[in-house]
């Protein structure tokens, strides 16, 4: 199989190392590309380094772009809370304060303008709408309305090239993923879910990504290794 | 009339500082965002300031987003040269070496992340493609494209509101425009179209942009007041 370039969002979660790992199993040479949008927590982007390292790809880039300059979001504005300990089974009901405004869509704009510069037609991304937060930019027509924004946007659009934006883990549940990086051999105890993790990177296990990822780990029959150390859980 | 917010994107440049005048006079409160993305000079981030206040508008932001460090263009890359004394006829044919990978994709997407916290439904960009260097995310399209993604990508989009991507000066000729800008009163020596000008912020008389915006003013039988006090022109 040659191998074809492809760029992929990674951000330091358990999603984002499975859609790599699949990227690079499928045989593409794997650019990953992490953005440092002012999350509350930094550490994402260094578990993001760890796990990029470990996964064998070809190469990481850490972008800056200040989104919590502009606001509307608890995962950047520490003023704004972060849901905790609500009924999981209201998880996906509505969009949640944790929602950024147009983050996906300006991720994803981000790693076309790499790839159009490293000849690569395909993007991956870590999005899933199963046991997801609720957020309208992890749906499958908002990846189908970029793929066809990507054809009209670009340069190679233009040349009559097809943009792949490719979203593996779209239909698979929690379980399913915990499953498959298990399997991927992926270092889950590098991986950080969590909204507001304390600052040795310790899951806070409360918030709405804690509780889904717990679920999921549990309906998998897994253990999960990040939770190994914790003084907090 | 009660004025609705809106954000503008104001590059430092004509066209831009006429579509925030014209937003201004069609009763929105607007809300400029300028990028500074590694463009070869800083210069035009200290025109779009000027031409901000000037404007008297709401606000003005300069967001930083690093584009020069994915590369491909050159207007990021001293190594790229920046064509210069071509065939007039022969511009926009073809997408010339200034093209920025996914520019307008990425401006659109901060503009739309700040346009949600602000409450605005309301986006507004220069892109013009009549007098144009021949760039795929300046069609028309590109825009209706834009508008059918913010639809499915965001908060507001999912309770139903229309997002509406302007882009006023899209039919309009350089010479039309340049006529506007004056009518608006806009201090066009402020404004910098050149691709490579020099350190003084003079334009080089050479370039496509150049090129283009000296037709425009001609055909308008005005003089261009930026070249004023060149000692280059």
């Amino acid at each position: 199989m040659v191998a074809r370039p492809a760029v992929v969002l990674l951000s330091g979660g358990m999603d984002s190392a499975v859609t790599a790992a699949m990227a690079r199993d499928d045989g593409f040479d794997v650019h990953a590309l992490t953005l440092d949008y002012g999350q509350r927590h930094s550490i994402e982007i260094r578990r993001a380094t760890e796990i990029a390292a470990a996964l064998g790809i070809v190469q990481h880039r850490v972008m800056t772009i200040d989104l919590a300059a502009l606001g509307g979001s608890s995962l950047t504005d520490d003023s704004i809370p972060v849901r905790q300990g609500g009924d999981e089974r209201e998880i996906g009901e509505g969009i949640p304060s944790t929602y950024v405004p147009a983050r996906n869509t300006v991720f994803l704009a981000l790693a076309m303008a790499w790839a159009e510069t490293l000849g690569a037609r395909d993007l991956f991304i870590g999005v899933n709408v199963l046991d997801y937060s609720g957020y309208p930019d992890c749906r499958p027509e908002f990846i189908r309305a970029f793929e066809a924004l990507a054809r009209l946007a670009t340069r190679a659009g233009v040349e009559g090239v097809e943009w792949r934006v490719h979203a593996p883990l779209m239909k698979m549940t929690k379980a399913q993923i915990a499953s498959r990086a298990h399997e991927l051999g992926i270092d889950l105890a590098r991986t950080l879910s969590c909204y507001i993790p304390d600052a040795s990177g310790q899951p806070c296990g409360e918030c709405d990504a804690c509780l889904l990822r717990a679920r999921g780990f549990a309906e998998a029959g897994l253990r999960d290794p990040a939770l190994g150390a914790s003084p907090r859980n």
